[in-house]
């Protein structure tokens, strides 16, 4: 029972893993898509974000079985309920590259990233693509220091985030509104999908150390 | 042993109605907040936000707990995970409060909602507080019918969404940037609170009718 119990909880790991792996695909794909406003490769993380979906329910019914049928408890059992909690999480990272992908798709043949941003929304997106592939590495190592990096690259994202609307609210801004709306919803997505980054790393810590930090709240989104 | 199960899913069931009662004193505080650049009142949203965090904490801790006592199967663990679920939705629509809150502290002593969406922000609003107040009866009596009402609202939020960006993006908008950047965020959150108004439905009509209509992936945002 104890071998049935600790292979399922590999392949509970190993699945997590595999989400872990398409969203860092599908981030890295929809930040492309975004600053070279690429519509095929677009349509291509929209169209992929239903298998991340798919991987998420199954996996929720995977561990929803574990529990019914292992009854596991104390940190067996955190395990578990983690692992629902990291696939919601995942799954909604795969949703925040699908909408950086649809931004690029609204706006096309124009380009959607607005002029004087071009530079912070490319360091935006590469954090939040080093950040997926660190989430599946440390998913896979529970190497504590790698939650670490991934909470670095976050407070960097809410400064880039933050200087965002620095920007398009400063004297020099001349841009269009059209302009605005997208600088201001494609910076929110991207500090989004690097929160739910951050909220997995605290929980994986959680599990390794025992330290639970608190809850993860979203830091607030600077406005203004 | 089952008396002891039934009595603590009824204490699951009631802390949830509880919750869903704060949530809705908070999102009914922020639109009144966001509304009428209240700072005040946001100030109130904010601070209980935190109390809508612990009772959320509280909640898990007590289902993870039943988890691990009783090691329930069936509908029972069903039940179970779903409080899990439901409990970190409603927590983020306390989230989604706070930020419609935190809006109009930012824009004091200047008014918050731009000229031209005063009317479309009061209705948004006055749906999203109708969602919270019919989620706790939803809660409270199972009642199906309810479930319908809150996807029927929610049909209109995302209207009202989509009719903010058709109004700034238009000819006749004449405002300035901050006025944009704000219409959308608050646009974002007034949507996004909704949806997890019927996520939690769906969970809810899940559980009474055995009929799962798929996962609550959100309506992906209109941004043009």
């Amino acid at each position: 029972m104890r071998d049935v119990f600790q292979q399922e909880m590999r392949e509970v790991q190993s699945r997590l893993v595999e989400l872990a792996e398409l969203v860092h695909v599908s981030i890295a794909n929809a930040v492309q898509a975004f600053n070279e406003t690429d519509v095929v490769v677009a349509e291509e993380v929209i169209q992929n974000d239903s298998r991340i979906d798919e991987l998420t329910i199954e996996l929720d019914e995977l561990a929803i079985n574990i529990l019914a049928r292992q009854a596991p408890v104390a940190r067996d059992l955190r395990i578990v309920v983690s692992a629902l909690r990291i696939s919601a999480s995942l799954e909604r990272m795969g949703d925040m590259s699908g909408h950086i992908a649809q931004l690029a798709r609204y706006r096309f043949p124009d380009r959607v990233v607005p002029k004087g941003l071009r530079s912070t929304f490319k360091e935006m997106g590469r954090l939040d693509v080093e950040m997926a592939g660190n989430l599946a590495e440390l998913l896979r190592t529970q190497d504590v220091k790698i939650a670490e990096q991934i909470r670095n690259d976050d407070d960097k994202v809410d400064e880039l985030h933050a200087s965002v609307f620095d920007k398009i609210l400063g004297d020099t801004w001349s841009g269009e509104t059209v302009a605005a709306v997208d600088a201001t919803l494609a910076s929110r997505y991207h500090e989004r999908f690097a929160d739910h980054a951050v909220s997995i790393a605290k929980k994986v810590l959680y599990l390794v150390t025992g330290d639970w930090t608190g809850a993860d709240d979203e830091v607030a989104p600077r406005a203004s």
